[in-house]
């Protein structure tokens, strides 16, 4: 559902909250909804992928009269270079934000960073056992030390030994498989590298090379992101279930509103933390409160861990503050419209960057630094006390729209939730009722929003059509954002929108976990967390084919990212696809220029590694594609089940 | 002059063998000529740098109608970042070139590359003395060993200290200056992943910010050519003076006719010593002999320490197929036209890929490993034999035109050369000869060839005007295969085009070197290699910063790209503007689009930095502004010797 015309203006959101600020919004300024009409028509050869400006003598346009590159490119060598450059992109974000995590683990081992420390040593034990790291004799410190030198070898190192955060978190047949491939990568870095220079002018014109090298490329995504979620877990607590509320109803007229936005826990939490010590400097500026809200995925984060509300998520990131309402908006790293810096000038908002490397010409700037991270949250909170302040008096206007949700399903969380029903493996919890038929399977919902389809509205169609289908659903990112804005993660979706399958299953789960959840019930999806924490899906995607002794590609398990927006989106589709899973995308990259490139992701990618992509805008046909993945993949595993039974086998893995 | 309508194609290139086999082909083949025109007109939103494919919700392109992208990021923010995204990937290929190079060398330290060997002990002692690594008590394979461990350390590492190979190539207020405007980088991989990451769709919007890590970035390129040029030298020598011919002439109808192309010397040294051992096998089909001649830098290479005559530069690499008599074009990496597998199919040629990440769908693959390197050239040259067979009988029409060329000037066969005039400090010769008004200075000639301008004129245009104006010439790349076909590299050229002081002083060094050049004549200008090995040419500002005791934006040094067309180029251009150099660059790249963006290229660069860039693609005005630039230096170098002279002070680093 494109937006294309002024008349398009009015449901250009399926977020009520967002329509209500847009509609009641007298100050004529700009928003991404208005600057996206403005923009089009937009340029298909760029959409499609044929525009290539690798070198000077570019751009080259690939169409019927010119259907090759100055330099002789095809389509498909075209397409796949910048496929992958996107891929590197996308990687190399998450990369930054893991090896930041890695950074901080260092300095806080070295005594310079002493806001921080190991807040989880259960989690350090479960990584550094995976990691085979002997524990014994070892302090938390010196273990840590272990793992962060390790975890910077994946970054760095040049030797051609698998990434250890690849190997030890995929099933060894999938290992096997990327061996074979030649794309178990040397390192993060290196391969970003690599990479770059592969797709250099007068380099690679082979779209298989090159998308095999982009595999590569996403598996360091991969490694990267999980890096940066178990670091984050050490540092901040691993995520246990926490009952909050989302969307804009969520801010208060007499509190200092702060929005944490971006993507890094590492100043998130502190500015958490130290705003509840800082009511006293609230209640003489004449608050009542500070409180902290998400958006995207540094909400994400600090509502998992926190609990902290969710404010919104990526395409409505400007609107907050177009109520008047909100005091100080504090960015970090990705995903952060340069456009909210001309919103803020229209109200009162503080736009705070804090990174080095993501600034905004005409915002403040506190620079970040690990080793005074509590003082520069000070800094910060005091800057929007300040605007509260400039604010008493002011008219503001907040919508008040607002769910419950309930969210903090890591793993751990997961184990133990499902542990209540089936103590000595808890996963066979989920992989019985999917034998059973019980369930359909497992979908992890993910990715952002993309104001080339109505914002929020493929989510939640998607969610609810597979709801009704009995889908077991993880969720994270800016997905998780639209779901919660929506009031659809919480106990009362379970009721409204789960098959009975679903219904029955969640509600085993809470009798069973009716003393742990004090009164609270399991919503309908499952929040893994921000989009770095995709890998805890894939860590579930293992678990599964562990518990079944099956390869991922046989798991009845699919990613789908019905609003794919960022580089790092289409990095995590693509490794999702070289570890074995179906992976719809909501908004079709930019490769359909190449129907061989096309192909590849199409059809032969299934071929050589089991995932595949689909591309599907359209939600109700996107959720009928997904559950047939998913029928494809139960009903081989139940074939193949009978023929074991048959013939007195047992399931190998072989199968 | 661009090339713009069908009109034009009979004044394509100012090459004359090129325009001879462009006019006598009746295949109807199609080159990259042609493509240039079937690709008109170009974009200009790319042109300019303001379409923005960062993300999935574009391409947004900058206009009057919508002057900030959906993100709401300023034509500045998307101008800077695909600039250094594009540095980011020039410097990414010099990397992998440099890294493929320290790789192979500690596989011959492990025995396992037993073709190569340490052919120049005196270049490695003077990197291992310039590294400060102690010689003492250490065989050559060991220090070898610690000079490889360590330009893999600034490839890899993740601490802060500067890069070995910066450090200690430039003048220590040049490290000063970088340090102080934090643009020293970690190593080449750590900064290529920062860059990529901070270019992510919301993360930096500041250009100013943008830019300097671009320049980071660039600095990491320069690293990357130096340890690619230095240990090439130790692995095959460091160029002497060499005498051969240039352009298509140089094929024989009855030789077998291998042409060398790519940038990498690992695979085509070797090609060029079994070629002298299979002169058997060659006569056995019935050739007279096997030639071997290069194109692009990989041609360089070969040339400089070979003395392999030069076939053609970039953009005629197509042409060459065309007379018939070329057998087969080898090719490792970078600014390989996909384009050459066509013509080849008309013609007789062998298009032979060598590395795993340079291939052409439908080419023959040869897979380079440099255990085996004399094998797999044996296995090639076998390939050009069997072209050669089917060859016999068919017609070749081969253009005479050929040009006397004498190369081989590395910063070794300068300080030779200089040396003979002044024995104790040899650059002295030369910063005597400008301090007395005989030269007007040093330029550098650099950079590609480039469809948007005539082929070879600009190049040819700008040296002659500036050979008549005195100034001291040194040339790299594509822009030395231009004056090699041109029949601008060598001693006649001196005579027809040299102003009367550089006359002199080339007659000067004739004289003194009279013995050594035993009867060859130098040459209007002094070819340094590939272009890779533009860091000879910044040690030779260095060299000539410590003759006069000043910092490098002091030297009268400019370097000029006419034709600049790769990431590398607009990589190696940032470099030498954040190491104070003046550049300029005939082909204006993709910056035009952002005032600000332009504005800091082209001045702020220069307030900062002391280099700062000259888009300039008229030859003419283009010499008189490289003129310009060196007369500024000059005159106040002087000014200030007068000073010092007057005050009875030394001319100190300080003035």
């Amino acid at each position: 559902m494109a937006i294309t015309s002024e008349q398009d203006k009015k449901v250009r959101t399926a977020d009520k909250a967002a329509i209500s600020v847009l509609n009641h919004d007298s100050s004529g300024v700009e928003t991404a909804f208005d600057r996206y009409l403005k923009m089009q028509p937009q340029c298909n050869f760029g959409r499609t992928g044929v525009c290539c400006r690798i070198c000077l003598q570019g751009p080259c346009r690939i169409s019927k009269k010119a259907d090759k590159g100055i330099c002789g490119a095809h389509a498909y060598t075209i397409v796949a270079r910048n496929l992958i450059r996107a891929i590197t992109a996308g990687a190399s974000a998450h990369g930054d934000h893991g090896r930041h995590i890695v950074h901080t683990v260092m300095e806080m081992l070295k005594e310079k960073a002493p806001a921080y420390s190991i807040e989880d040593p259960q989690k350090l034990y479960r990584v550094a056992d995976r990691l085979g790291i002997a524990r014994e004799g070892k302090n938390d410190r010196e273990l840590l030390a272990e793992v962060a030198a390790l975890a910077l070898e994946d970054f760095i190192k040049d030797s051609t030994d698998p990434c250890r955060w690849l190997e030890s978190t995929v099933v060894e047949e999938r290992m096997q498989k990327l061996e074979e491939c030649n794309i178990s990568p040397r390192s993060i870095h290196t391969t970003i590298a690599e990479t770059m220079a592969q797709t250099h002018m007068g380099m690679d014109a082979d779209p298989v090379n090159l998308i095999f090298q982009g595999l590569k490329m996403a598996l360091c995504d991969y490694v990267g992101m999980h890096i940066a979620t178990d670091l984050s877990d050490i540092l901040f607590g691993t995520p246990k279930p926490v009952t909050t509320e989302a969307n804009f109803g969520i801010m208060e007229e007499d509190t200092v509103n702060i929005a944490l936005h971006g993507h890094n826990p590492l100043l998130s939490e502190m500015i958490v933390r130290v705003a509840r010590q800082m009511s006293a400097e609230a209640e003489a500026a004449g608050a009542r409160a500070i409180k902290c809200m998400g958006i995207c995925c540094t909400g994400n984060e600090v509502l998992m861990r926190q609990g902290v509300p969710v404010l919104t998520n990526f395409l409505s990131q400007e609107l907050p503050m177009m109520t008047g309402a909100l005091d100080a908006m504090v960015v970090d790293v990705q995903c952060i419209m340069p456009g909210i810096k001309a919103v803020s000038e229209c109200f009162n908002t503080r736009i705070v960057t804090t990174m080095p490397n993501a600034k905004i010409p005409g915002a403040y700037h506190v620079a970040f630094a690990e080793e005074e991270a509590e003082a520069k949250a000070r800094e910060i909170i005091g800057l929007a006390i300040d605007a509260f302040k400039e604010r008493k008096g002011k008219v503001v206007s907040i919508p008040q729209i607002k769910h419950k949700v309930t969210a903090g399903f890591s793993m751990e969380a997961l184990d133990d939730l499902l542990g209540a029903v089936s103590p000595d493996q808890p996963f066979k919890a989920l992989t019985d009722a999917i034998d059973s038929g019980q369930l359909r399977g497992v979908v992890l919902l993910a990715g952002c929003n993309n104001l080339r389809v109505l914002q929020d509205h493929s989510h939640n169609e998607i969610i609810r059509e597979l709801a009704r289908n009995d889908v077991f659903m993880v969720i994270t990112g800016c997905a998780a954002g639209s779901a919660a804005k929506m009031g659809l993660m919480n106990d009362e979706a379970v009721e409204k929108y789960a098959g009975e399958g679903l219904k029955a299953f969640i509600h085993k789960l809470n009798e069973a976990n009716k003393d742990k959840l004090e009164g609270n019930k399991l919503p309908l999806l499952f929040h893994m967390g921000s989009c770095v924490d995709n890998s805890r899906a894939y860590d579930l995607v293992t678990v599964l084919a562990r518990q079944w002794g099956i390869d991922s590609p046989k798991v009845p398990f699919v990613a789908s990212a019905p609003e794919a927006m960022s580089e790092k989106a289409v990095s995590i589709g693509s490794w999702f696809v070289a570890l074995g899973i179906p992976t719809h995308v909501g908004v079709v990259p930019e490769v359909t220029g190449s129907s061989l490139v096309n192909g590849i992701a199409l059809q032969i990618a299934e071929d050589v590694y089991g995932g595949y992509f689909i591309w599907e805008e359209d939600p109700v046909k996107a959720a009928q594609k997904i559950l047939k993945a998913l029928n494809e993949r139960t009903w081989k595993l139940k074939l193949h089940r009978q023929m074991a039974e048959k013939y007195d086998t047992a399931l190998s893995k072989s199968y």
